[in-house]
């Protein structure tokens, strides 16, 4: 049982300090992957504050994490020592039930497993990225493709794959006019998937502080949403948007923004229920919708598309010593746009 | 101008009282019909009871007329005289518009006509078919199949096209599981419809007290949404679930219902918000939406299919003087399933 270095939480309160955690001796399917980078995720931040529900400690995040593989176990075919992979948001599931047989993970009908914080299948508590090393089951690790750095893929396996199947979903492409609400981690790599798809985007955002990075991600248009001309101007514009804050909001000045048949899907996950009026969704045809993660098939997918494109998170390396701060900076909407950790500096 | 006999609200709280109104000289358009039956909907008694806004009195409701063609516009070309025809919840739109101009006059982006109640567009205010006659475009008049009474027809151009465009634009039909949920005059067609279709149709309804009816219409299952079991035994079971009820419900415990990617669609109008939880929709990727009755070329396509298949309304035909004790009765939701009204006895 190696016991590796890590930077955890160790209550719902105070910082995250060193420490080291337990992983599990490589089984024959595993993949041991030295950890290079690790992604900081909105996410991170409510599960060690227990926001989400209580959680056991030491608990070390961590859901978007790029490393280069060191050791195989004996039936692994997809993966080889040296190989670059990386690993998001689900680490196992049952495998057996009807959506994981279509590669559709994230809603396997027993729960997938978290990549941190979760009661893995055997009966132990999955510990995240922010650590030197990890030790996963081949069928939940992705390659990141040689024309991806590591440092700008890590984000990708959680922000970037949260936006791009939605997008790939519900159609983003040619002819399509996508809007993505929020311009932070989610909502930057929203721009860039949705542009490079070829759709026409507009940024919603609550000032226009961002608007020049948001045009040069590739968007076309972008409006303030503190701006409430922004709601009249813009009704009955959109095919899509991707809604990417946790924010409550009201949402039927969102939807009035769809054109007939249009969605909105929620990829951020506001605590809050939202109130829809029927006539929001009925004057139109409006879908208001939901999206989470991204199985482990389409996560490959992203990342090549991702690679062929020349796409990566726009990010601000940091060593471990500024996680603390940089938690303060992600609250304080402070990132363009994604804290990534050097984990060499553990 | 021609002056006819009506059944007439004159105010928010009174009962509704024979009384005569204005039909408009027929224009080189118009068809002039002698309305046989008209079915009374839900709506009638919102509309005339200021539910949904002050009206203008008096004010003859009814959106769901069949009768017969008896004087055509010289420039009508797709009636004439001695057609068996119908009259839904519109009589008029700009027909310019994008929406308009692709058969989807519903969602008319200047706004629709209703059927009574409305500012046409040549100012006047609509009156509908609780009427011994109507003049209507001949483009919002569609043609009832000889196959179809028009007594059982009159409830389709409301009851019928409201739940035949959502369970068509979502691909009802075989190895779809749908739902719908309410057994009244909506819900009875959406079930006998969707079977017709190929679906396999569940009922969702307050009580069993209409079980036997829903089986013979179609049904081949049957649930009490007053038991709360039947939310855990049907948990992510439907593809489709279509909601006719207008009461405020706990929407999160139905989209829970929908299985992955699937959608429920409201066609009732519950006046209340309904609070969504994001959780409801991002765990299985589900969708919320809503749908208003359907275009003009569907109600005639949904016609067509009702001839094929032998379906009508489920009605008990009443005379004029029973308008107001009908209207106590569909309050307490005491028919099966529509009233409608013999026009000879106005």
């Amino acid at each position: 049982m190696p016991t590796v270095k890590a930077y955890a939480a160790t209550s719902p309160t105070g910082p995250l300090t060193p420490t080291t955690i337990e992983r599990r001796d490589p089984g024959p399917n595993d993949v041991l992957i030295d950890i290079k980078f690790a992604g900081i995720c909105h996410s991170d931040i409510h599960t060690v504050r227990g926001d989400w529900g209580p959680q056991s400690y030491p608990l070390a995040p961590g859901h978007e994490i790029a490393g280069i593989v060191t050791a195989v176990g004996h039936a692994v075919t997809r993966h080889a020592v040296g190989d670059r992979v990386g690993v998001g948001c689900m680490v196992n599931s049952c495998g057996e039930c009807i959506h994981c047989r279509a590669g559709e993970e994230q809603y396997c009908l027993a729960g997938h497993t978290g990549t941190y914080g979760a009661t893995d299948r055997d009966g132990t508590i999955t510990q995240g990225g922010y650590s030197t090393h990890i030790v996963v089951s081949e069928n939940f690790v992705v390659s990141i493709p040689d024309g991806l750095a590591l440092d700008v893929a890590a984000p990708l396996l959680c922000a970037g794959i949260t936006t791009y199947s939605p997008l790939r979903h519900w159609g983003a492409g040619p002819g399509k006019k996508v809007a993505v609400v929020g311009m932070g981690g989610l909502g930057h790599m929203g721009v860039k998937l949705a542009a490079a798809m070829g759709a026409e985007v507009t940024v919603l955002s609550q000032t226009l502080n961002k608007r020049d990075d948001g045009l040069s991600l590739g968007a076309q248009r972008y409006f303030a949403t503190g701006d409430p001309e922004t709601f009249t101007r813009l009704a009955g514009s959109f095919d899509l948007i991707i809604s990417t804050i946790s924010a409550a909001v009201d949402i039927n000045a969102y939807l009035k923004l769809l054109s007939l048949n249009g969605t909105l899907v929620l990829v951020g996950a506001p605590p809050e229920a939202l109130p829809v009026q029927a006539f929001s969704l009925s004057m139109g045809r409006r879908s208001f919708a939901g999206s989470t993660i991204g199985g482990i098939r389409e996560t490959q997918d992203m990342l090549n598309f991702c690679a062929e494109h020349g796409l990566g998170a726009d990010i601000e390396v940091i060593s471990a010593g500024q996680i603390n701060e940089a938690y303060e900076r992600v609250l304080a909407s402070d990132v363009r746009y994604r804290f990534v950790i050097d984990t060499a500096t553990l």
